[in-house]
């Protein structure tokens, strides 16, 4: 192993972590004058590979629109102006147009991943894929972003304020001390057994079903692919379920609410984890946390990447203020501001996945009772509003009520 | 002990139970031209002596009212517009007004029973109190109600439909053979402390205080006199606390959100257990079932009395039919009808128990979790809205969307 000096680079922002997150915080702060360099571990090839969720809230969509990120959310992206809730026998559809005005999009988290790193590609971007051994330092100083290039070379990026936007095994979350920070965290005790499958859809919108056997969801990717997802046991095992025994199950639950799914040929099965997890507070010195680095939320609502997108907004404005004024503590207000959203975010999340799963140690009652909130939902204008509301994405500020 | 011949009486429907359900549902029979005979264990003083829950939703009232059961709960009753809810440092009135067009009235239980006992008097209504010895049989056939009297006379009430408005220690509902119903139970790590004390309100509308302590909840009887409680252990011993440990506590739990009580000698104190309970169905055979004899919620969102008088609306009406036509069965649709409520209602007690308690094994996210889904809720007018027409009550019928 040599030991030359590493080559330095300074920028005024070093953000680790170049997924949806970290891509748009650069581009934000680069329409903005500001410059920053971004690494990634993974390479960018294995990044458009994974299948991720890809249900924006319309904030979401405004915003990568508004900003110049993406065009194709809105020509590829699909509208969906309601969801349907399945219980009791029957689908009961929450409308959102009526319920609160807005609507949510189908726009994979890889085609908004491809969308940013062209942009920020086409603006001449500093954003390096595949590196290694990434290290963080003097977060209370000059930050220093390190890091080995796909030739082995050294770097070191020396910047005004770090952003750790690498995800749920954040390695700059793990950078603030322990006695800097409070960790939240919630494990179930299920995950969702997801499937890619080559078939129509079954439904033009999602339906978040309810059964006695457990939840299901069935969602869209393409008019020839779709994804649908049923829980199952954390330590389900993908091999031990055969096509034949997938639909069985898929059938059986959706089936109790009188609909039938289109069945294809299963070319992708996974099992996902379920985790609430939260550290506060966003900053530490100069390093700020966005996204899954600081928070993880279960997948039921779909609120893990429209948290990432809404810190983001207000972090580039924070870094804005901070780099002009010169004084860090502009980041305590995005903390703040962000963490507002990220607790009204874990509530919703949680809601809908206790509203709609079985619990392992769930007695009769509380399927009932189950039962009893969906009706008292969609019975009230008020309750589908509010659920409409939730699902859609709150304003992205809290300035009183709606 | 002597064997003679009980004393028999022919009746239309023979209530078991003379607490606010069965005397209202006899006063309904009444006025449709329905013969019944009811029956207590408990002497008439004994039920006035006992201090219940005293909101009553608007429907609740109205029943009261255009029944011609009750003027009083106009008169005395105080309306409330609103509650506030405490967390997070401060409180947050929810205004029924703006919220659903609703309002509450704090009219305590006890006043209700003595409206009731009054006019059931003034009408020449049988109503036995202080009876022992209570059974019932021949459910399937023409039910027998059977009792001993103060002087140890025994009766026997033969009848066309027998009814079990007998509390949560249900004789009525025991004699329903396993077979034949279903039973639901969720158990509640928790109880409340409550107390009467000799105080001047302080508050004018009721606070449901959440605090990382746990809940409080800060009502009102009289101006002269307070009803307060806390969360407590189910097995804590109300000699244990003394007035100013049990100041103490309340004080700590309200200041977490910025408001005093106003303290007074404490003149009585209890723990209320907590317990969810449903029996299905609510008819066997020539036998209904009505009130806390097939159903219990916790006391959160005070929806014990007003289930209670909803069922016997429904039930009264029922038998009218059932009377009318010669056909029990219409008996099966007051059971489905009053059901549909019964599991809103669980839905809604034990949603106002977890958003607002702490939990034993609660993690400190929990807690936080809990503040994210109260601010959501109180930002949207929707939310507000939603929790404003759960708290007073739903409509009658669920026909469709309000």
């Amino acid at each position: 192993m040599t030991s030359s000096s590493p080559t330095v680079t300074r920028t005024q922002v070093a953000v680790v972590g170049a997924g949806p997150a970290g891509l748009l915080l650069t581009h934000l702060l680069h329409r903005a004058g500001i410059d920053s360099v971004a690494i990634d571990l993974r390479r960018r090839a294995e990044i458009e590979e994974t299948h991720r969720a890809g249900i924006l809230e319309e904030g979401s969509v405004r915003l990568l629109v508004d900003s110049g990120a993406s065009e194709r959310v809105l020509t590829e992206g699909v509208r969906h102006d309601g969801i349907d809730l399945g219980f009791g026998g029957a689908l009961h559809r929450i409308d959102f147009a009526g319920g609160c005005g807005s609507s949510t999009r189908l726009y994979p988290q890889t085609e908004i991943f491809i969308d940013l790193a062209d942009v920020r590609a086409r603006d001449g971007g500093d954003v390096r894929f595949g590196v290694t051994d990434v290290a963080v330092g003097e977060l209370t100083g000059h930050p220093v972003m390190s890091f080995a290039d796909a030739d082995g070379t050294r770097h070191e990026v020396r910047a005004d304020i770090l952003v750790g936007a690498d995800g749920s095994r954040s390695v700059c979350r793990r950078a603030v001390p322990e006695g800097e920070r409070r960790q939240y965290f919630r494990e179930y005790p299920f995950a969702w057994f997801g499937i890619l499958c080559e078939a129509p859809p079954s439904a033009e919108e999602l339906i978040y079903n309810h059964s006695e056997q457990g939840f299901a969801l069935i969602s869209q990717r393409t008019p020839q692919l779709q994804r649908m997802y049923f829980q199952c046991a954390p330590d389900e095992d993908p091999d031990a379920w055969s096509d034949d025994r997938i639909w069985t199950e898929l059938q059986n639950r959706l089936q109790a609410n009188g609909h039938t799914l289109k069945e294809g040929p299963i070319v992708d099965k996974s099992v996902l984890p379920f985790r609430s997890f939260v550290q506060e507070p966003l900053r530490y010195g100069a390093m700020a946390l966005a996204g899954d680095a600081a928070h993880t939320v279960p997948p039921t609502g779909a609120k893990g990447l429209n948290l990432a997108l809404a810190d983001v907004r207000v972090l580039a404005e924070a870094i804005e203020t901070a780099l002009g004024t010169g004084d860090l503590d502009a980041l305590d207000r995005y903390s703040e501001r962000a963490l507002a959203r990220v607790w009204k975010a874990q509530y919703f999340s949680y809601w809908m996945t206790t509203l709609l799963h079985r619990l392992p140690d769930a007695e009769p009652f509380d399927v009932r009772r189950q039962v009893g909130e969906l009706s008292a939902l969609v019975e009230s204008a008020a309750g589908a509003s509010y659920l409409a509301q939730g699902y859609c994405g709150w304003p992205a500020e809290s300035s009183g009520r709606r």
